[in-house]
């Protein structure tokens, strides 16, 4: 049976799903999810099958993760022994960075990887695990179609004035633009739009992604016009450890004034900042919202503070906003992000039911909102699987 | 017949002007203008009267305006024997940064002048022409009250949200904050609309200084809430020759992939990005109107779209908008700019009237915009001799 892996290699994490293709006429139809943490230090697996059921949620002895060839080995072996009969004939990854140049999925082998090398570079911190995971996969799957799915991908058709910062032309031409990223998970919410609201997916949407990493994106007609995300994946939002939005006078002000360096200062930006930093207690929304302390509280409010703040400055560059859709984790599970972000945008025509809200109901905004707001779970697995598929049975 | 002698020291220049201070009880009267451009090198002196008439407009010899100091000297000369019965009695500058304790102006004495050198860090482009400017005129008038008028200080009191970044605590309490800057303009500008405007005033205003500098500022009953400033004069909109809003991972990949130091980046994002940099011809939004290239119009694109982004960020900071206010030299001339701003900006209810925008007219919405838009010009000057006026009041 034909089945599709996706992977998705964060620095020190490994996201797994095993999907079954079928004839590559239909949906790909998810069999396996599963996640390894904390790679190279105390590891941990999770998986399921797509009813809900656990297959495993057990620590990892040290040499079964040590990096992420091996951490792959012991996904594989998963697999195996819940699917025997899955004949992993394409493999699907999400890679950060697609450079200025791709715009859709690419089929990966030794050139292709080699010119993704390239952009490593504009990621540093995350390019290279994507493509470590790519080459494990190489190794594990030498006769399956390899596909690379780019976070960048989505954002490829900006209007010009939201691709350039305003440098010296050079700088553009060599390659530092607004890329924005999270475009799998946009591409998904986009098309999860057409099918369940086609009249505002050919409107004009802000969808906010909002996770650990987040950022948020304007769309007109379902096709990325704007982001809050541009050359780096630090921009716009504050997130978990994240800074978001910085003057860039406050990088010159810590090497100039404090002596720190370009790895210094990304450690700053990259690990200690967003909420962490702020609250001095975690990165992760839901602690903060239990912790109730005054820092807490404080983070929160300069997230929801962002997040109005973009949405204003998105709206302004689509000209205006029909709709709002949430997703990603705070986006989908925070009842209390979605009404602060919602509570001071009235101005714009837009009302939240709170009672809808509460139940995390797909819509969210009374029936007389002018703006609809919505919650929609995100899927970019699905996207990456979807991706393998079309590449399949373009070359028959 | 006691006069106040305003100062304004750039990195290359130097403003001036004379007000007669009457008896404090009314407002300061402009008696002369002049600038000294240049200062160092091919320098240059226009100076006039409050009538409009010249006084003078020519270059200076090189020893004459050798370095800040001898250019001072220079204006004193000038102001001596136009208005030789003035007697400076107070002497006001403009001075860039008051870090986070300054929201009013203060007097300078050599313990303050201290202090004040203390926030070089904080504006090191900027800070030390502007307190060099000060021994200058604490020579020339060892007698005068010397007032410092902070550029910070109108935003003072942004709420917490809109002050800080999401950087750990401890850089806050360091002084790395949201300061906003162009304050004496915004001060000068929601003191002329309470007097024009009294409704609009106690509402939502955003006003647009667009100059060489370029900066917006949100208002709420005439107190500024939010700025597209923040630590530096870097940040938010592009400006003539700098960079504006610029993803923090740009610095890091200078850094690390273009191996350039601290004052290399600081000269590409002050002196050589913005305007100048995206048109590759000039940091004049005159010049590049008349250009008509095709790199110039992009400049101009990039600019006035980064304005509406702006604006939309800031309507969403106050929570709505009732009006928008154009100051600063490209504010004040543009009409080109001013319509292309506007014209996005339908989706909020504003209207801009092309005939009245034409004519350059105080109020250039229609009657019926929702959104009021006013034009109007900026006096950073008078703000400056109202301090010390009031200044000297109080000393009785």
């Amino acid at each position: 049976m034909p089945h599709a892996l996706t992977l998705n290699a964060g620095s020190s994490s490994l996201k797994f799903a095993l999907f079954e293709l079928g004839d590559l006429s239909g949906a790909p139809a998810v069999r396996i999810t599963g996640l390894i943490e904390r790679i190279g230090g105390s590891s941990h697996m999770r998986a399921q099958r797509a009813d809900g059921t656990t297959i495993s949620d057990a620590p990892l002895p040290p040499e079964e993760a040590a990096d992420h060839e091996t951490a792959l080995g012991r996904a594989l072996d998963l697999i195996g022994q819940e699917r025997p009969d899955a004949r992993v004939v394409g493999v699907g990854h999400r890679v950060v960075h697609g450079g200025p140049d791709h715009a859709v999925p690419i089929v990966l082998n030794a050139e292709a990887l080699e010119k993704l090398r390239a952009l490593e570079p504009l990621a540093p911190l995350h390019q290279p695990h994507n493509l470590s995971g790519v080459r494990a996969a190489l190794a594990a799957f030498p006769e399956a179609v390899q596909v690379a799915c780019f976070d960048t991908a989505f954002h490829r058709h900006h209007p010009w004035v939201n691709d350039t910062f305003a440098l010296p032309r050079g700088y553009y031409d060599k390659g530092v633009r607004r890329y924005g990223f999270h475009g799998l998970s946009y591409d998904y919410i986009s098309g999860r739009l057409a099918e369940i609201a086609p009249h505002l997916h050919a409107g004009r949407v802000v969808v906010a992604h909002l996770g650990n990493g987040a950022s948020m994106c304007g769309m007109i007609g379902g096709r990325s016009i704007a982001s809050s995300m541009g050359f780096s994946a630090l921009d716009g939002l504050p997130m978990g450890t994240r800074s978001g939005q910085l003057d860039p006078g406050v990088v010159l002000y810590l090497m100039s004034q404090e002596g720190m360096g370009a790895d210094e200062i990304a450690d700053l930006l990259y690990k200690r900042s967003g909420l962490l930093g702020l609250s001095g207690l975690s990165n992760d929304m839901r602690k903060l919202e239990e912790a109730g302390t005054d820092a807490a509280r404080e983070a929160i409010a300069y997230f929801v503070f962002r997040v109005r703040r973009e949405l204003g400055g998105l709206a302004a560059a689509l000209g205006g906003i029909d709709a709002l859709v949430f997703c990603g984790g705070i986006g989908e599970h925070s009842v209390h992000v979605r009404q602060k972000v919602c509570e001071g945008m009235g101005w714009i025509g837009l009302e939240l039911d709170e009672a809808r809200n509460m139940r995390g109901e797909t819509v969210v905004s009374t029936d007389l909102s002018r703006i609809r707001v919505l919650v929609i779970p995100t899927d970019e697995e699905i996207v990456i699987a979807r991706a393998v598929r079309d590449m399949l049975a373009r070359r028959g």
